[in-house]
Formats: C-alpha cells, structure tokens, sequence
C-alpha cells in the first residue's frame, strides 16, 4: 500500500480556515458520538518522527478532554508481558461515547515485535490474526476503529531526527529504536507494507497519510475523522451498520473456523453417578494432593490457569470450587465471582470484564459464572437480543484460543443436576435458616425457564466445545461426585499441557 | 515486643479436634461478616521462613473462596514504583464483606526497604506515620485490620532455611532475601521490634504469634482471627465501634495536624474581575506555551501533577478543564470526570476510587469533581451522615499530604460564580438547544440549597487549604479571566516546585 503514495509537496494556502472548520465539526460530531454511544478508538502509527504526537496534539486540540484519552504505546513492561499480548489494549477499551487515541497501536507492537526478533515468523502471523479478530469482534459491537499510518519518505525521516538530536530540549526523545527504524528504512517498508495490507479489512480499513508536510497530513487526518464519525452516526441512527469506505483493496477476512469435539446433551447424561463416603475422602486427598503439585509446576513454568463455572442454580458450585481453591496455595489463585455487570461494565464490549479479570501467567482464574452469560440468561432474560447473543459462539471461541494462544490451559464445567434434584435442594435452602440466603424469587423464577435454559446449554455445549477449551459436563446430582470429577479433569488437562 | 515472646515447645494433644471446631465457627463468622458488611484485611507478617503462606493456607482452607483474596506482597514492581507506596495496597482494598489477607504487607515493605537501604531514615518515619494513617482511615471507615507478626528464633530459621536449600523441589523458595534476613538476624530483630511497636495502635494492634511450633501458632492465629471477627460483629450489630484488645502497649497516636493557610469565604471574593479579548488572547498564548515546556520537564522528572476542580453548576469548570488540557502533551495527562460512585466503588473506602485513578509519576491527573463530594453533596444529600463526612476534612488533607510526599503538585480550584450568573448560564442552556443536555432538573434543585452549599465550601476551603495544598478560588463571572487564572496559578505552582 505504501508504495501508492505520493508526498504532497504543496502547501494549502487556504489550510487554517479550513482546519477551523473541520475542528468546529468536530467537536459537534464528538458530542454526536457521545449522544449515539459510539466508542470510537483511532490508532496513529506510522514511521518514526513521522509527527504521530503532534499529530494527536492537534486533533484533539478542541474537543472536551473528559471524553477522550489518549495513550502512548510502549514497548510493553514486566506486568503487560504477563499477560496475553492483547490485554492491554482491551482494558484500556473506551466506554460508549468517548474515545481512545493511541499513539501507536497493536500495529506498531506486532511489527516492531518481529523486526526486534521478539517473536517468530509464526507468531508473527498468529498475531495477525489476532488483531482482525479484535477489531472484527469491536467492529461488530458497535466500535468505530479508524486506523492511521503516518508515511513518511527516508529522507524526510533522516532529516527530522537530526533535527530532534541537535536540540538539547527534544534529543531524549530520540530512542534506540527510532535509529533502527531509520537505519533499515527499506526492511521496514517492506514489512509495514506487508503488515498493512493483511489488516486492511472492510471492517477497519487504514488510512494512509503522506506526512512529509504536517499541514495536509493534518487536513486529511481531520477529514478521516470528522467523516467517519459523521457516516457512524448517520448509520446508527439510522439502524444500519457503519463501514468507511477502504481506500486501498481490503483482505477476504473470514473469522476463523474452530473444530469442535462431540458433545452429549443433557438429556444423555447419566446422572445416577456417585461416590461413598471413604471414595469421596480417599480421592480428594489424592488429587487436591496431585493438583498443589501441578500448580507448583504452573507457576515456576508460568502457566496460566483459567477454571470456568457454569451450571444450574443450586448446582454445587460454590462447594465445587472450594475444594478445588483449597487444594491450591492461596497465592496463586484468586476466585472471580461474576454478577450482574456494573455501568462502567455494561458501557463496554461484554468480553471487557472477564479480560481485565485475568490474572498474571501462572497463576490460576477460576469464574464463578462466565462470559457464557452472553448466550444463556442475555438473550432468555432479554437483555441482548438473540441475533447479537448468537454472534458470542464465535467471539468465545476466538476468545479461549487467544487465551490458549498465551499458553493457558483453558477448562469449562458445566454442573449439572437434574430438575428433580434442583427442587430437593431449593426446598432444603428454604428450610435450613443458614441457607436461606443462598434462595431468592430469581431461583424460582428461573426454574421456571428450565426448558428454555436447557435448549441454550446443549447449544453452548456443542458450539463453544472446541479442540482447546472444550466443556466438562459433571454429574453433580451427587455432589461427591461432581467435585472429584472436577479435581480429577482438572489434573489431566494440566497434565496434557505439561506433557506428563 | 519481641523480647517478651516466649516459643512454645509442647505440642497441644487435643489441638486436631479443636482446630475443627474453630474452623467451622471461622466459616460462620465469615458469613456472619458478609452480612454485616465488615471489610476484613489480615496481614501476616514475620520472619524469613516463619511459615506466613502455609499459615495462609491452613487459615482459609474451609473458607468460601468467593469471598477472600489472598495476595503475596514482593518488591514493588517498575509499575507499581510509578505510584504513591501505598498505592497497591489501596488498590487491593476488599469489599465490604470480603477478605483480604496479605503474605508480607505494608510493614514487611517498609523494614525491607529501609533494611536494604532503598530509602533513608526520615523516609522511614515518614512511611511509619503513612502506616498509622492509613490504618486509622480504614478503621475508621468500619475495616477490621488483624495483624500478625510470626516470629521464630534464630535457630529455627537456619534450620529452616537449610531444609528447604536441600530439596529440589523447594530451594526456588528461598531467595536472597531469605539469606539476607537470617544472617543478619539481630538487625533485623531490632527493626522489626522497633517497627511493631510505633504501628502498634488501639484501631490496629499486633498479634505476635511464637511460630516455632506451627500447630500453636495456627492456634493461636484461628483464635484470633474468630474472636476479632466475632466481636467486630457484635459491635456492628448493637451499632458500637470495635476494637481489638491489645496485646502490648499501644502508641499514642494522634494524627498529624496540618497548618492551613489565611483564606476568604466565597462572599469576600471580588466577583467583577474580567479580562478584554486582547488581553485573554495573548495571556492564553503566553500562559499555554509556558504550561507545556512545565510538562516536558515534570515528565523527565517524574514529577506527578494533581489538579483538582471544584466549583458551582455551570461554573465553566469543562471550558477551563479544556484549555489546560490543550496546552499539554495529551499523551502526558488525563481527565477523570467523577460521577455518583458504581456499586463497586461504594462497597469501599471512599478514597479508593480517587486512589485507584491516579497516573504515573511525571504524569498530570485532572479531576473534574473531585473526593471533595464527601464534604458538599455527600451531607448535604444526606448520602454520608454529617459526622462521617466531618472525618474526611482530616483524611483529605492526609490523603493531599500523601500525595505530595510522593513529589506531586496537588492544585485545587473551587470555580466561583455568583447566584445570578448561574441563573443567567442555566438559562441560556435551556434556549440554546446544543447545550440542553447540559441542564438537568437536579441542577435547579441544587441551586435551591445554594446557601447550604456556600456554607460547606466556605467550611473546606477553610478547613483543607493546607500548606502543600492550598485551595485557589478562582473568580469565574468571566470565564476568560478563570481560564487564565487557573492556568496562571498551574504553572506558578509547578515553578514553586522546581524551584525555578
């Protein structure tokens, strides 16, 4: 893509008036996004001193600084590195609304990742991947992406950082890794052409900027954005979907297709399974002992863990993963328990809360209750409607390989009890006042939508059970036996990942 | 206090049966904390090698693991360094009803640090008083802080320390500290001694635990850790305030008492003060440019800048906001607009949310409405009883103190209009419909208890203007002389602080 383009040489004589202009638009059209709930996310990246800072400077010059934020991507620290590459840009996902100006983005980290030989020519290509699938998944929530690159030519770069050297005032913003940028202009033109055109989609296509002369790099960054917004919101309120129109070709993007692994449905299982009392004692001594040794092997191998809980209300999940948290070193671990979303929570990709949840690698996450909500109480209870919900099979799948991708072992359970027992046990809270907290009219209400729930979990079963992070379906009528099942799964899949 | 432990060698027989009893009774006052909302935070701290993880483990094996979160306190990470010291501790305050229990805490970090000389003498009387106020604050806001000191001897610890060196699976454990803290046991036994006793408070006192012999140390801590939650229980429910009996004598403690400033009440200040367009345009330029090379250098610094805004409905609070904000590097500063408190944030503390949001160091943090809520609308609202809120003119001004113990520069503006020019900009909001959204009916409501509200301004300038943190009320009729004021007072207090 970058070849196609050509440095404007000739100044806009009429340029400031303009840019007042498209300024005052824009901040109507940042006030129209606001009233819309569109999050907007633009990405600026480009060569080195290509005037990306100055770039953001003056585009956000005029608009109200409680709905934007802006944010310098680095090379990423000791804590961003103990998490999947992409965290980082996710927790700093904008609400509905406001918007996230980076200073370099995914883009620029992948790229400099693999010319720095921090990863292989496969991850390389993985992370790809990875970044059509994020912004796809954006995308498709309702985000407006608009992506930047700011193209300069050799000597314009090698002139401006000898410019940014000579001065006492800004030569500390000369790092080492501008001087490699500028010493292997040609591999990196190669390799940011490449990397351009794979993640030029329909859905988020780039924009190039000949950036040579700051004035029309500029003028055409503010027409980008006040354009795109415009369309957005035009689009929104209209009920319709929002693409910008690509400058260059866009890549046939097709979300990947994961395999899954034969499931059974509910009604299949066998839920007669139990243990005694002296089974029940003698194998929890034995895998909770088994598990603290693994763990031990996670966390000096840096492994993460990720437990998921699912299953029926009253199914024993509370008393499941107590035993599973017990046979661990408390350090390690922490239980995320999930409830209704908060605002700040509901104002952001449904996805946002379970990635800012993660905890570093080798250490354990074990949800009680999941992003799986999307496709179970969401769309029953009404509160995303189904078309939107039946989008989450996808997007969890590419959700749990980007975790398994960052090296966890990824484990699902769902808990089941049959309807029957659920009754029994519903009763038994009612009656026993140290339970009766643990009962509310939701329960019964729920219960009343059994068939409808049971229709969503063999759904989810079968679409979401994948080669990497397939579903644990555990007979939890006995409770013994439910717990062992999972201590003992639990072991195996660690065991698989270690290779033992 | 160490001096007077003495290590128990005999092995209680009947200790198997009566740890059982306590665990269950633990399991019920867990619950029974839930319930009454008490925040709980348990440290455990000690010697190299005295057993704080597995005393951990024991002490939460039967716990509901939803509700607890166990963190191991290490060497303040690049991140965490970039914060205020207490910062992570903050960040990792519990709900209320839930768990917080800390292998190594705030006391460990401080003997460490000052033990291998990170920081000097004075830095560690300073952090000593850091710990005393932030207990206190807790406290005082209903946590239950229970502290233990697991203290073995010297000999215990080589012993200790040379079987876990022998074995392959557990050497990784002991690192150089470990060594460090053994061969140097009596320096270390008079710090830590002399450090127990200047935090050894009436609202937080410690439990030296003889840990020798683990089984009556796990004793000793199960039986502490019920009888506190117990009683903190029964306070709540007959209504009263608890506190832990203490084993040693306790430190007078007073907080510290800040000198404040000469101020004016809002009726004293000159509201007539105004500005041409000449003048606001060249002192915008001149005070803008001027703003902006202050930035560059507190970044190279790492100097963190706090402005805080306060001020009447339709101050012009957003319009000053903006016009620091675009003198400044965006990639350097951020806005953070405070709205009523999400449920999260109102089950803790209610600095936490202002904690949690503060930038690196060399960053600028703008709040728009700020942790002042607690003394204005919070009573007035009757959200926070009177009394309660009374507390926080001290809390702030220890939190302000912090912050500038940290190297911030923490500024405050309380933007000024008289009642008529909020009338005259209400008004005009509702007849110019690009604002409407701006004007709600709780703004009139507001205004109704203007006289309300001016009393408890005129009280928290008064009260809060300390030295390092002075409130400037800034004349706000003409918001061209607000806007230049603010940026005026901006950068003179950044100057002050350079020393330039």
């Amino acid at each position: 893509m970058l070849e196609t383009i050509e440095q404007t040489k000739t100044k806009k004589t009429d340029a400031a008036e303009e840019l007042n202009a498209m300024r005052d638009e824009l901040i109507n059209l940042a006030n129209a996004a606001k009233a819309n709930k569109i999050p907007v996310i633009i990405t600026i990246d480009g060569w080195s001193a290509a005037g990306k800072g100055s770039q953001i400077a003056k585009l956000i010059k005029f608009m109200d600084p409680r709905f934007y934020n802006v944010e310098a991507i680095r090379t990423p620290n000791v804590v961003e590195l103990r998490k999947p590459w992409l965290h980082r840009y996710w927790q700093k996902l904008p609400k509905q609304g406001e918007f996230l100006i980076l200073d370099g983005s995914w883009f620029r980290d992948t790229v400099n990742a693999y010319m720095y030989g921090e990863i292989s020519k496969t991850e390389y290509k993985k992370r790809i991947d990875d970044i059509n699938t994020f912004e796809r998944q954006l995308a498709d929530d309702g985000y407006l992406i608009i992506k930047f690159f700011l193209h300069i030519t050799k000597d314009e770069q090698q002139e401006r950082l000898k410019k940014l050297v000579s001065s006492e005032i800004t030569k500390w913003r000369v790092d080492d890794h501008d001087i490699i940028n500028s010493d292997n202009y040609s591999a990196f033109f190669k390799k940011y052409d490449k990397t351009l055109c794979r993640t030029n989609t329909s859905y988020a296509p780039w924009h190039i900027v000949p950036a040579n002369n700051k004035v029309t790099a500029q003028f055409s960054i503010m027409m980008t954005v006040t354009n795109a917004i415009k369309a957005a919101c035009a689009a929104k309120e209209n009920g319709g979907k929002f693409e910008e129109k690509p400058e260059f070709p866009v890549i046939d993007y097709k979300p990947e297709k994961f395999k899954t692994v034969k499931t059974r449905k509910l009604k299949e299982i066998d839920m007669d399974k139990s243990l005694t009392e002296e089974e029940y004692a003698r194998k929890l001594d034995k895998y909770q002992e088994k598990l603290f040794k693994l763990q031990n092997i996670c966390y000096q191998r840096k492994i993460p863990v990720i437990i998921a809980y699912e299953g029926w209300d009253a199914g024993g999940k509370g008393g499941n993963i107590k035993r599973v948290a017990s046979a661990l070193d408390p350090r390690g671990y922490e239980v995320k328990p999930i409830a209704a979303p908060e605002p700040s929570e509901l104002a952001r990709h449904y996805l946002w809360r379970f990635w800012t949840r993660l905890e570093n690698d080798g250490h354990f996450t074990i949800f009680d209750r999941t992003w799986y909500g999307r496709v179970m109480v969401e769309p029953i209870e009404k509160i995303t409607p189904q078309e939107r919900a039946d989008m989450a099979y996808q997007e969890i799948n590419e959700f749990e390989k980007q975790l398994t991708d960052w090296g966890a072992v990824v484990i699902k359970f769902w808990i089941n009890i049959d309807k029957e027992e659920q009754y029994r046990r519903f009763k038994e809270r009612e009656n026993t006042p140290a339970k009766q907290w643990k009962i509310t009219d939701e329960d019964w209400r729920n219960r009343e939508k059994w068939d409808e729930y049971e229709t969503a979990v063999d759904r989810m079963v079968k679409l979401t059970s994948t080669e990497f992070a397939p579903w644990t379906i555990v007979e939890g009528n006995d409770k013994k036996y439910a717990r062992i099942k999972a201590l003992k799964t639990i072991c195996k899949r660690i065991e698989e990942r270690l290779g033992i």
